[in-house]
């Protein structure tokens, strides 16, 4: 497949989809001129399956297996892809889809739930791959840049978000532990040959149960740690008795979603001691009725329906009693009752402790207001570099939006790296024992000793991930000529083992005049923290939990919000993914612009994706045009957000095709207007002159299609020409831009 | 002279010329065994007196002049001089010595404090060299190295101090300017020749004032800065009325004593700031009865006695109703309601924040109790260091002192280094205009707009002194093998100065294998503590501020004092001056003896210092014996301390004559039983054994001179004989000792 000067666009599902269909022929005009074409590639859930069926299927009714198709290309070099969000399929999504299209006459068959049959079974299988998140870990075939593009940054500082003021005196602070957390058990190791280990459980009878075979790398390293669950109850049981004595509210922050089996235990653990009047006396109770603590507090009250009334009642007043003799927990919704401790994935440390942080250290209480809490994160790795930045958000006062410098993101995410507490490695100890990593030969790597409830689990990193990452990292020191520092703990032997690695990677690569670092974490983002009050830049090179908390923390503070970073993915093989933004598909767009043909998305992210997909074609292809293309691009869409140009959300307001129109104005006016190439100036002068002269003209053609049902036809499966006339109702632009 | 084997052992005054008695003939017995001599030299006022007299006396009263002689031997290599404690003599105390030496026929003439002929000029000349800090200038010929000896610490590891608990939701804080202060202000320069350079003011209308000419050396380090006013009122203004809403104790930390000039007047703000309403009410008449508040409210309440009553009570009411609007202040003494601004010499920053850290970041109320404080510490260069040691210790906990390591101290000090608002550079500004320092050659090297009431301030830090703090501080790395940090702050002008030295004069030393570090100020304390906490040591290489700060906050947290310090100055020239504590020459403990023959006073500090200057005198000459009578000697002061003998205050307990009988017994037992050499075992075995025999005979001959008069006749010019006598009332003791 020819990849070169092209880009490969992705066309999705729901309100994306539908904004490509008014975005990309601009794009597309404007590219042309750099000599680029922007292929679309179908990955929409819609041709995702009828791809999975084309074999068996008339041969009208075949399709390219678009995503087969990307997920080949991140392996060539030349891959350059933009990536709009998509729907991660549901079973109520796909029935629809399959609903839809056989309404079509594509005469798929039925989703079998129990598949008896070889048929069936195929069947599934071929739908299996089709549901849930099936797309990213075909597309991210590297690790992560993440950043705050310029004309964001600017449009944050121009336009502040709300940021908390900071007392000197706020009580406010993280709470950790100081034994027995994963951080003080940690043990890693580098493999010397590509062989199979083993994770075993010896118990206290020298019995031993093989818990799983893991293939490893030459290179890789692996780790393993250990929770002590009496320790991790000792130690929630006196910050309770603490923020009592202290008159603090009380809260635990976790990320039960991505540490998937690791920090629903946790979570669970802090209900059962908070509420540990009310689990020692209805314990067999709970089990009887199913009650699952990891679940949350939610959990009991969802069960205990199922008792008699007057039971209920025992046990909700049970519940109201422990309130008296804890600190008052914070809220996750006060006038809905919701608590902190209630459901495991409401608080979610990479978001909360930002969220916290932003509004003056303070979490909702159960008067509604906002008053200063203990913040607990139990195991210590990462906990530190919150208290870290509250300490410096009380010494300094709060983060200023619109004089503090920007801290972008290098993370090793490549090869499934640093997947701590994910399911697949990570055990809940049924007994007493010993959990140890055995190699091929029978040496012992790494052993611990733990106790019935104790949670253990291991981690893999491949080493031509962070071979990738170590040169990610100096690539963008040095094309954003910024300061980078390795967030590398001292005190961790996995970051020791990565320490190694960096260290002689870093002897690969032209370093000259760069500032590059390695600082243990609490130093790392001091110095950063201490950089960015001055106005200054600082790269973060981390891990893949850094790359997730930071990426929420320093967004959040310096634009109000991480969706509008940039999120690139430079493939392991030399290619990239730039993807268009964190949020989903927005199916309410959908309904809105089915019934009053009024598109409310932001294409913001395409614009900023499309500019880094540019400069990149630009860098590799010695294209000097496309380099111009993706500044002046960049310039558009900082004058798009001075100018508020961006959708609003109400009919008769600017749309998103009425934004798409301000972007091709002020793109072609920052092109005509440039004089680095004449040629392409003298090219875009005509065009800017006649989108300038016919604003009004465009405008209203744009506004006069809205309040109306748009007539929208297809949803999973859309119809492109169908779409392409709803989303391009102005005939004068359609016709400017047909010009180029 | 010859110098060689010889220590020069100061006679000095009161309680350590006393116990000089007692101790010196027991260092003088074991020394010899190393061949090496105790010379005494004395450098009591009394005799300090009779010296400056000496050509004008009789043959037989003439005396050598002491400390003449000691600053002369300062400039050999060879010089070994161990420092007692001395009298800085005030007037009063002037008059009595000379009223003792004129009752024993010196015929000296009385002190003319208005001298018209040139006689009586002459005598005051003579005597003025005597008064006041006469001896330190004249010895104090190098840096200074200050640390915890290991018996010190090993004492306090077993016997630790009281230490206050930290709460993770403490509110005290420090609180410092962010502009506008002697930080924010700084300017600095290197000379590149020897010049004289000039300190002017130039007034608005263009006059040029010259307020002094500056000889400066080539390569010294020039600084100006300067502090504005009107900000710092204004800062003390804000941090009232934030610490009123805040509900926090307001206190102020400076250093009036050290800053000689130019916190006097920082205070005076404060004071009129804090009683504004009081000052703009009364401010005329205050000026007429002379009032100063840069001495404090206290010089309100003394000069309104000249008042007529009832405009005192009305002044007193007035003060009283300031505070019902400002902040609770903190106490000094509750008791007799003396508050922080009552006097500027009270609360001294060094050793004021120190006792707040070590009290769980609290200051005393008017209850008497102990509550949180904002410590206001206006110039934030070095202000920050207290905060982030606050910070650490919310985050942390206390400091544990069984546990924790030590931060010894390398100062720069030599030949009057940074001697920071020392009040001959630094000027109250009359006026508004420019100061400016103006170099040889009419160029400008530094200006300052400033304003009136602004203190301006500069300061000299000279070549050689820098070098030879370079120098020491490597010298103390390699010796007891600690990692070492240059505290060198990025942001100031005049560390990046001394940076360029200690750069280039690092690679006049072998520094591999060593742990050299140049870290700011917040960084540096920082990494010390997070050592600390771990139980390693790091030695702070600091300017000489931050070597005064730190030798009391570290040893008040390490050892609740930092009264038992090591303080050596080892001399630019090669000798080494060791000094035996910070305490003076405690005149109580003198009456005590006369009354009831009792010296409670502590030789530790002699102990300390004779086996340094012994260890010193070991490497130099290769003289191994040397270097195990102060290994030796160390252990017995360990186990002194262990033991419990050091000296009570009771009489019918151990006083300062039965702690030397033990340092012998214990010495001699330590080096009886040495095997590095079998002489000097063979040597001390017999005089061990015979005091081990004889212990108990000997404490009760030393206990039954205890109770009554002791019949020394002499205060300021002792008798040596006499005081032999008192002081060394063991015959037992005294014959065992002649035995070596």
């Amino acid at each position: 497949m020819s990849t070169k000067q092209t880009i490969y666009y992705t066309f999705t599902d729901e309100a994306p989809a539908l904004a490509t269909a008014s975005l990309l022929p601009i794009f597309g005009a404007f590219a042309k001129e750099a000599d680029i074409e922007l292929k679309l590639t179908d990955i929409s859930l819609a041709s995702r399956v009828i791809a999975a069926f084309s074999d068996l299927l008339p041969a009208d009714k075949q399709v390219e297996d678009g995503l087969k198709f990307l997920g080949d290309l991140t392996a060539q070099p030349e891959a350059n892809i933009v990536k709009l969000p998509n729907i991660s399929a549901s079973l109520p999504q796909l029935y629809a889809t399959i609903k839809e299209l056989n309404a079509e006459g594509y005469g798929l068959p039925e989703y079998p739930e129990n598949p008896q049959t070889d048929e069936e079974k195929d069947i599934q299988a071929r739908y299996s791959k089709v549901l849930g998140s099936a797309v990213n870990p075909v597309l991210r075939q590297g690790n992560s840049d993440r950043r705050a593009p310029a004309a964001v940054k600017g449009f944050a500082r121009k336009n502040p978000h709300s940021m908390g003021k900071w007392s000197k005196t706020s009580i406010s602070h993280v709470d950790y532990m100081r034994e027995g957390d994963f951080y003080s058990s940690e043990q890693s190791t580098t493999m010397e040959t590509a062989q199979t280990v083993k994770i075993e459980f010896v118990a206290k009878d020298g019995s031993v149960e093989v818990k799983k075979s893991l293939p490893l790398l030459a290179g890789e390293i692996i780790d393993s740690m250990n929770i002590s669950t009496k320790k991790l109850r000792e130690f929630f049981e006196a910050t309770m008795q603490e923020a009592k004595e202290d008159n603090i509210m009380w809260s635990v922050h976790l990320k039960a979603t991505m540490m998937k089996v690791s920090h629903p235990i946790v979570f669970g653990h802090a209900v059962t001691v908070f509420y540990k009047d009310v689990f020692e006396k209805y314990g067999e109770l709970f089990k009887e009725i199913g009650v699952n603590p990891n679940n949350g507090l939610g959990s009991v009250y969802d069960k205990i329906q199922s008792l008699p009334e007057a039971k209920q009642e025992e046990i909700k007043q049970a519940i109201q009693d422990v309130y008296k003799t804890r600190p008052e927990l914070a809220m996750v919704d006060s006038d809905k009752g919701i608590t902190n401790l209630h459901v495991p994935s409401d608080v979610i440390v990479d978001a909360s402790m930002p969220a916290m942080i932003r509004n003056s250290g303070k979490m909702w209480g159960r008067d509604g207001k906002a008053h200063d809490a203990k913040a607990v994160i139990p195991d210590s790795t990462y906990a530190r570099i919150y208290q870290e930045t509250i300490n410096f958000c009380k010494t300094n006062g709060a983060f200023n939006p619109v004089t503090m410098g920007t801290v972008p993101n290098v993370g090793l995410m490549a090869q499934k790296a640093e997947e701590y507490g994910s399911h697949d490695k990570t055990y809940e100890m049924k007994a007493d024992g010993v959990m140890r990593v055995v190699d091929a030969n029978g040496n012992i790597l790494m052993q611990h000793n733990v106790e019935k409830g104790d949670i253990w689990r291991a981690c893999q990193t491949k080493d031509a991930a962070i071979k990738d990452w170590v040169k990610l990292g100096v690539t963008r020191a040095r094309q954003s000529d910024t300061p980078a520092v390795f967030w590398l703990e001292d005190a961790r032997p996995h970051d020791n083992e990565l320490r190694k690695k960096v260290e002689t990677y870093l002897k690969d690569h032209d370093t000259s005049g760069l500032d590059i670092r390695i600082m243990s974490y609490n130093e790392a983002i001091r110095f950063s923290m201490e950089r960015i009050i001055r106005g200054l830049d600082t790269i973060s090179v981390t891990g893949n939990i850094l790359r997730d908390y930071l990426t929420d923390l320093f967004p959040i503070l310096e634009l109000g919000t991480s969706a509008k970073m940039l999120s690139i993915v430079p493939m392991l093989n030399g290619g990239g993914m730039y993807e268009t933004g964190a949020g989903g598909s927005a199916p309410k767009h959908v309904q809105q612009l089915m019934e009053e043909n009024y598109l409310r998305w932001d294409s913001l992210g395409e614009f900023l994706a499309v500019a880094v997909s540019f400069e990149e074609l630009g860098i590799k292809h010695n294209n000097e045009k496309a380099k111009i293309l993706a500044k002046c691009l960049d310039k558009a869409t900082g004058k798009l957000l001075d100018t508020n140009k961006s959708p609003s959300r109400k009919v008769g307001e600017i749309d998103n095709r009425g934004s798409h129109f301000y972007l091709a104005l002020y793109w072609s006016q920052e092109l005509a207007a440039q004089t680095e190439d004449a040629d392409l100036a003298a090219k875009f002068a005509p065009l800017a002159k006649q989108l300038a002269d016919n604003e009004d003209k465009i405008v209203a053609e744009l506004a006069a299609v809205q309040g109306k049902p748009s007539g929208l036809s297809g949803y999973y499966h859309m119809d492109l020409n169908e779409v392409a006339k709803i989303m391009r109702p102005s005939a004068t632009f359609n016709s400017a831009l047909a010009t180029l």
